[in-house]
């Protein structure tokens, strides 16, 4: 059983999320929230989010999984004006998702929850080093970083109480430097890993610029992203492994 | 003999609606209105197109008819900004068309019109229901039904005074559903016809989104949608074949 | 030595007018300038540009020369915001030019000078026309001229005291005829000469559409092209050889 109504930039800020990283994930309808986690084939970036009950117009679940096309379901979700709403209902019986924008319906087909990659298990981490700061910071450094490598490399300088992303290329290098001062939040601490550009850049594309994002890191493992959207209802977390550093 | 000041705008909004369904066409100088017809080379869409005289600034032609090349006609439009006029003139010696914009003269070579496929009878047919509804409303079901079919259906719920769009794919159905409070007007009838969606798409392109569209509906039969432009004195009627309903 | 810092605008304005015709080039840092000449590789384009030391926020340099990859060099200016300013140090030890924007440092390797194509001599030449007019009537005989051919003929009608843009094509042809007073001003004389489209639309593009150019003219002589930027502090002429008239 699931009913649901969203506004239409909430669902699709939901979906974009997950969508940088996999074509088909399962929704988790619980009775409090809709939950998804995923890995990408590679296995190499998570995702889990979870949007509220409060973050809907109305949510009734009572804890059933579903199995989407996530392309398919962007693309219905476009078709709504930034203020409409949408009404998604389950029909348990057929296995279809009921969608209705204003006059609009849509009949979704599911897809069998265990035919889609199992989700990862998302491991607590204690990592030393916390950075706070805007979507735009991350998305210029990793336009910079993508001028120049394929990898970037995220570090805290504990002395200079900074933080660094910085890409080393054959000729070229870039380093954006950001000191306690051009930041929301600083917890520095012993913190120096390699990371898959590309991976960090489908993520980007999913923060929201203006998003005040947490950057939990380490040396030489895991960085985590963190991000809420709908107005603190909707949480996002990324996790991204390490490349090994070459030196 | 012809010669003209038009509008840019009126121009291009008149070349749109036939280069939709075919790339040259005749284009007769009547002396009260300038008029296109055409059939798309699979003879499944039509248009016919008048503009009449007093769309022009100034109008004078004598009856005789041209072939035009729409890309490029529609090319030379494209180099005028929005409030500039367009002056025509035929050279009935060379068979060109002198075309003037702001100093700029373009001198196009016009086709043989015996060449260009002949124009259709559009039939007259006396369809049971009407459907009167914005431009933007015919859009937005027909980018609905896109996303899941290659055909379309329309018809009409006599009892619950409504017409709708809709398209079943292999998976997925969409259905739009306007009832007579969403739609300017409605002559209900018994209406249900299935049409290939890429020739509603191409019309579609044609339709501006505020426009006033008259559809005309029948059971297994043609539709026509007709819409003015130019502040009336332009008017376009498309006339697009059914597909054989398979049940 | 150089060390400078500039608007992030002007740097782009003078990237942009060498890059329509080459892939990398030669720039000298004189002390009361920086200064940049071209050729492409058909010997056919060439550019000049000077950009004063007041056109800098500040500016240092004692007459060096460095090689750059100008794709390399506009990506990075890229990088800033509008109102940006860029700081350029040149590390003589590594060879390597450092640019700074706004906490983002980027490591430029240069490119041996030697190996860069030899810079062209820009002959003087007396032409007998001189035709000042706005960018974007440039622009718009360019558009023009390339609907119907891959050459363009610029001339002086001396009784008229008109400037015509011309294009003639297998069957269409194009004429953008400016008249004294559409021009800002003109200087007739004895001109008509035909150039090769391609390398006029890449001067074009380079070329802002609000700037006032000066267009020297001759009788199948080459064509030059001047104008300013950065407040009259920067100036560009473009060089273009005549195509032989076959008649």
């Amino acid at each position: 059983m699931f009913k649901a109504i969203v506004s239409a930039s909430t669902l699709q800020d939901a979906l974009d999320s997950v969508s940088v990283l996999v074509d088909e994930c399962k929704i988790h309808l619980n009775e409090e929230e809709l939950a998804i986690r995923a890995v990408d084939p590679a296995n190499v970036g998570m995702v889990d989010l979870s949007l509220e009950a409060a973050a809907f117009e109305s949510y009734e679940a009572d804890g059933g999984v579903i199995g989407v096309n996530l392309a398919r379901l962007q693309d219905i979700a476009g078709m709504a004006n930034s203020g409409d709403l949408i009404h998604l209902e389950l029909d348990e019986e057929t296995r279809k998702l009921h969608i209705e924008i204003d006059g609009l319906s849509y009949t979704l087909a599911l897809i069998d929850p265990d035919s889609i990659r199992q989700e990862p298990d998302i491991p607590e981490l204690d990592l030393p080093a916390e950075i706070v700061l805007e979507g735009a910071q991350i998305d210029r450094g990793i336009t910079a970083a993508d001028m120049v490598s394929d990898h970037i490399r995220l570090r805290i300088d504990e002395a200079a109480e900074a933080f660094s992303i910085e890409a080393e290329g054959d000729t070229d290098d870039v380093d954006l430097n950001l000191e306690r001062d051009d930041l929301i939040d600083l917890t520095a601490g012993p913190a120096d890993s390699l990371f898959s550009l590309d991976y960090l850049k489908d993520m980007n594309k999913a923060i929201p610029k203006d998003a005040e994002v947490i950057v939990e890191l380490g040396e030489e493992f895991p960085v985590k992203l963190h991000y809420s959207f709908a107005e603190g209802m909707g949480n996002v977390t990324f996790m991204l492994a390490p490349r090994i550093q070459s030196e």
